[in-house]
This record gives C-alpha cells, structure tokens and sequence, in this order.
C-alpha cells in the first residue's frame, strides 16, 4: 500500500488536468502566441506540479514515514530527503 | 512573427515529450508506484519544462526586446520582468 | 528541545558563512561589479540558504515529527506541510 | 559602467537589510527557536534575495544588453540565459 492511497483518484484527476494544459502550451506554440503568454501558461504548469508533489510528500511523511519503525524508518526519511533535495534546492 | 519562430518545431518536439511524462507519472499513480519514485520523476518534468521557459526567455529577449524601440521596448522588457518575477520569486 | 538541538553548532557556522556572502555581494554592489557576476554571488547564497533550510526539514521530520503522537504530530506534519508549501511553490 | 548604477544604492540597502534577516536567523538557532518559525524566515530571506536577482536583471536587460551591438550585444544576452539557467532551473 502506498502512501497517496486515499488521494490516488484526486491525484489523477489533477494529473489529467496537467496533460492538457501541456497539450494547450504545444497549441500555443503552433498557433504562434505572444512568448509571454505562453511563459505565464508554463509557469502555471509548475505551480500545479509544485501542488502535487507537495501532496505525495504530504501523504509520504503521514503514512510511510510515520507507520516505519527503527531502521526503516530512517532510511524512509533519507529517501524523502534526497527527493526533497532535488526538488527543492537549486 | 514570434521570438521563438526558429525554434517553433524544437518546443513542439519537448513539449509533447513533457505530455508523455505526465501520463507516465499519472499510469505511475494508478500502478501504486513508490510515493518518492513519482515524486523524483514530477521533478524531472519540472526541470524539463525549465528548459522550455529558458529557451522562451531566451527568443523573447533575442527578438523581440532588441528589434523593438523606445516605448515599446521599454514595455517589452516591463513584460518579461513581470513574467520572471512569476517565474523565478517563491 | 528542539529538533536541530544536534546540529545548532553547524547551523550557525552556515549562517556565518552566508551573512559574510551578503557582505561580499554588498561590496561588489558598491565596487560596481559586473551584473552577471553578482548575479552568480546570489546564485551561491540561495542555494546555501536552501542547504539550511533542507537541514532544518530533515531535523524537523526526524524528531519533531516523529516523536510526537496522535493529534500533536498531525499538527506538526501539518505544519511541516504550509512551511514547504510557501518555499517550494511558486 | 554597470547597468544597476541608477539602483546602487538601494540595492545596498535591500542587501544590507537581508543581512540583518541573515543574522537574525542565526539568533533564532542560537535561541533554540522552533524549527519551522526558522524555516519560515529563511524563506522571507531567499524572496528578498530572489527580488534583488530581479533587479539585477531588470537593469541588465535594460542597459548592458540594449546598449550593446551585434557581437557584444549575443555574448551580453548569453551570459544573462546562463545565469538565469543556473538562478531558475532546477
């Protein structure tokens, strides 16, 4: 059992949602749009991204972390970490 | 005519291959994939559409800062500012 | 105690380090260095920033979190969760 | 030269409040303050910082790359995509 278990369909729905606003910046980009518009389309593909990561390691911590013990648990943090690390820093 | 015109059927050739790594992420969170291994493949389609925002910039300021003149420029610039303070600032 | 107890030492010889770094990007301000430069110098202070900051989550989880129980640790997730939220996001 | 002459000073006085942020930073970890009140300021000093890289850019788009011609002007539009590639992308 994974941790996004009870957020799966939620997490899904969203996904679908990205998919098409990354078709709509290909039309953008086919149809010619004024570069900053599709800039700003771009940014708030990232922002929705930015919302769905933010929800696994929500889920991540809450369950996997929290329900390990001992060892496994450390290594549960180490991982998140690592994740955390290349999503965050730059 | 766009700044990015040169470079119209690269950003459709990423941007479509941004489309299939979302589905991929969304098939991810259907097979009940590993909270931290989605999470390490969103930040990659993160970092993927970075790179398409770069290249934006990137033709915007190229062409369309630099061809235009006085006020117009002036308001060229004022608009790729706004966009990068979306795009950069938490 | 709190969760950085630990690593308090470390953090502060960081946060030395990285106030000398504002001091530096301050002078080159004054000396009128090149843009991009500086630029770069803000570059390197962010992400030591950011070094912190993933220190101070990783402590945070490890102890905090999971040393609390029942309701105080869904608040102390939950807290976890708004301070990411405001610096991963954008 | 620099293109943020007009700006100097009150960028040296942004920088000089954000290293008065930095040392407050330290303080808290001195005095044990809670993890995510720290985090929290932390985030408060990258947004800071994040808008002085905006400013920065902002004059540099403005004048060094505007001013410039032909060859100049490519090699000056070069260096800001590389900085902004290392400042924004992940």
């Amino acid at each position: 059992m994974v941790g996004y278990e009870a957020d799966k369909e939620k997490l899904k729905k969203r996904l679908s949602r990205i998919e098409g606003q990354v078709r709509g910046v290909a039309r953008m980009v086919e149809d010619e749009r004024y570069c900053i518009d599709v800039l700003t389309q771009i940014g708030a593909i990232e922002a929705a991204l930015d919302k769905v990561a933010l929800a696994l390691i929500d889920d991540h911590t809450r369950h996997c972390v929290v329900d390990a013990e001992g060892a496994e648990r450390v290594e549960k943090v180490d991982e998140l970490m690592a994740a955390l690390g290349r999503f965050v820093a730059r």
